[in-house]
């Protein structure tokens, strides 16, 4: 997790540079590393298939920053050039290397590129194919930094194809797989504070551990995308990836050290490890009216899944995962409930201990233990909490932030490896392999009637 | 823990009852008692040397009950009836017992005595024997309960004296020593928290405890008890009974259940392995010029103690103890270091990870721990903390009041017994025997300047 500060400078490529990612992400994104002096000397060239201007781009970014300083978007905007590119045309790619040349001329830069793609899975080839054909990327050490944008494929044999063809052009020290949680600040915090804390260690095992639970829920539908998620569902676009990443940071040993390899080294071995034992699906009413959806899509909203991870560590113990859209509220955390004490009262505590982590909103840890009632004997569950905005103030970088600052210093322990992006399509590939019911639930319900028995099946009580 | 709350009602006996005492902790804790309803047939005779009245007493107490209300000190004062009594005079005791069963009379009480002697411990022989001698005490099944106020002797051979004298008159089971530190809502809680918290247990041992800090700190100093404090000392008033209790608390191995005997068993055990390895002793400037202190004592009112317990649990972990007057504030509390992790950052955490349990003032539970900055990729200690009045509000209630309730219960978990007194004392006497240089520090200082040596021999950082 550390890296180089560069301070020569870099070069931003944005490709799909008139999509959503680039005006409500990435660009937010880049204006906090320049306001906060991460990143000084810069150009960003903007590609995409339209015909338009980055100065209008960078105009439909600014509200998706809070009290934005003029200065720090005219300075944006004076080292930002636009050129229209369609994929799939050589002479596009001609004429961005041009503009890459001379504006890193013009701005004295080092040729130092982060190349992102921010598209559609389906043109990972031949972006990458193109860079290459037209020497658009001088291989320098490890530069240019190339990063892919998730989804990665849409099932294992996907992924390992595109995989196959940019890894025949780039090595791994290259490419920046994009799994934006692993940029959120309490996800990150889920390794730190897992391996730098006596208290945690001895706990954190089968013998201790009755079950893990992870769910990201959202309050919003599909929110217009379609013509995507119908594709993808659920499973491809939220347990593949978020659900999965996050359980194998709850599940991995302890690695070597907290450098990139080492950590996604021991996620490998946990991803390998896991096993989708039961799988419920579920999906809102009213979603097959959405627009580019596909008539009786039977396209997932709603997962939750019992996993196993097959190991000395984890043995017998349910790791439960939950996403889902429509639901009540957007919630995201992990909730980690630990075995019954061997009770000493006569009247003996019904909830066990637990530990919450806290991913969005109001980031923060809880220990839940018992203590005593004032004035009686016996207990009752207190909460001991750690709330982030309360005590560092609520200006947590948002996680786009911190992975573009993690590319410009070359660390790639946020980034998915070829073989973990892998090993979670096998994962999810599998349980998706046995044909499955789609139940519909209610909008603003907590997913399908069937859930409560699942419940009852798992013996789960969800945090949320 | 448990006990049979008594409704056939109940006589109060106070002897002493013309001293603070009587007037600052006992009134207040019975006048709670009433009000909420947990004594409702009861009456109170008080007795002591000077001529007064029960109205007077009571009128002197008020003020140590906030926002009290008349009509239950009215109910109060109604039930109450005073006597004077001179603690070596026979017939004195033959008008208590009449005044006694005269009262029971009038309020259709069933006989059931709890005599507190809120005395010096030189009475408690002399008083006990007059009681038996004159059948104020008729014995039925575990009554009369007789309550013995701290401190019981002044040393094990004194202690061992007034055990065997009252032992011949009462069962264990009539006996009832206060600490009143074990009355305290966060003493109590030790012992509950430990043992109804699943994620504690595996923690609990030299594996991962580094070391356990106990201090009570008081910023008055003798406060005009110079003719009590000045024979005893710091280590005689504080260390023998409340920080050795607390000790015993933490060290204590699990008990089969949450009973007295099994608690006071286990309590025992702990006793029985202490010794203390390092003593250092200081006195305030101006202790000297205090009234009723000796010229030139060399009475301790400071201690700082290294204490070990010798067995497996145990082994290589320092009790830090401390307790001292004329200290910058008033703070009792309990501190564990936990043990550094292994690390796996380049930059690692300086501070341990540590559980405090505080006394007083702010009653709770904090565990540090380390968490990431955010936007960095190094951790800083993090406060997950339980603030009792926070949750419960600020109604604790007083020690006082718990031990007496318990006494009204005939559950005596939560006072010492005679094996646990004997093995406290013999702890610190054998400490005292060793000839110790008192060091003089400044009032309102943390101590005597020679304990920052003491400190660094020790690798003590106070948490206070």
């Amino acid at each position: 997790m550390a890296g180089k500060q560069i301070n020569d400078g870099v070069t931003f490529v944005l490709l799909g540079a008139t999509g959503d990612l680039t005006k409500k992400k990435l660009l937010p994104a880049i204006y906090h590393l320049v306001a906060k002096g991460k990143a000084r000397h810069f150009a960003i060239i903007g590609a995409s298939r339209k015909k338009t201007s980055m100065d209008s781009i960078i105009n439909s970014a600014k509200k998706y920053v809070k009290n934005g300083k003029k200065e720090v978007w005219d300075n944006i905007a004076k080292r930002a050039v636009y050129t229209s590119l369609d994929f799939y045309k050589k002479e596009d790619y001609v004429q961005l290397k041009k503009v890459v040349k001379e504006t890193e001329l013009r701005w004295k830069l080092p040729g130092k590129m982060i190349v992102y793609l921010a598209t559609l899975p389906a043109h990972f080839e031949v972006i990458t194919k193109h860079l290459e054909a037209y020497h658009m990327c001088k291989h320098k050490k490890e530069w240019p930094r190339v990063v892919y944008e998730k989804p990665f494929g849409h099932d294992l044999k996907s992924a390992k194809k595109i995989n196959k063809t940019i890894r025949k052009i780039f090595e791994e020290k290259h490419i920046y797989r994009i799994d934006h949680y692993l940029g959120k600040e309490f996800v990150e915090n889920i390794s730190l504070v897992r391996f730098t804390n006596r208290i945690l260690e001895p706990l954190w095992n089968k013998d201790h551990i009755e079950q893990v639970q992870i769910y990201i829920n959202e309050d919003i539908g599909i929110d217009g995308r379609g013509g995507y998620y119908d594709k993808y569902g659920v499973v491809r676009d939220m347990v593949q990836n978020h659900l999965l990443q996050l359980a194998a940071l709850i599940a991995m040993e302890p690695p070597k050290d907290l450098s990139g390899d080492a950590i996604r080294d021991r996620k490998v071995d946990a991803f390998k490890r896991m096993r989708i034992h039961d799988l419920l699906l579920g999906q809102y009413q009213g979603y097959l009216k959405e627009k580019n959806v596909a008539k009786g899509s039977i396209t997932p909203t709603f997962a939750a899944l019992h996993l196993r991870i097959s190991n000395k560590r984890w043995k017998g113990v349910p790791f439960l995962l939950m996403s889902g859209k429509k639901l009540p509220k957007r919630e995201a955390g992990i909730h980690i409930k630990f075995k019954r004490v061997a009770c000493l009262l006569p009247m003996c505590p019904e909830d066990t201990n637990s530990l919450s982590i806290r991913i969005q909103p109001n980031e923060g840890i809880t220990f839940q233990i018992n203590g005593k009632v004032p004035g009686k004997s016996f207990v009752t569950p207190i909460k001991l909490d750690f709330c982030q905005s309360c005590v560092f103030g609520p200006n947590t970088p948002e996680a786009y932030e911190t992975l573009l600052h993690y590319v410009m210093q070359g660390d790639q322990a946020a980034f998915v490896r070829q073989d973990g992006i892998e090993a979670a399509w096998k994962v999810v590939d599998r349980a998706l392999a046995r044909s499955k019911t789609v139940y519909k639930y209610k909008q603003g319900s907590t997913g399908p009637t069937e859930l409560k028995m699942w419940n009852t099946k798992h013996k789960i009580r969800w945090k949320t």
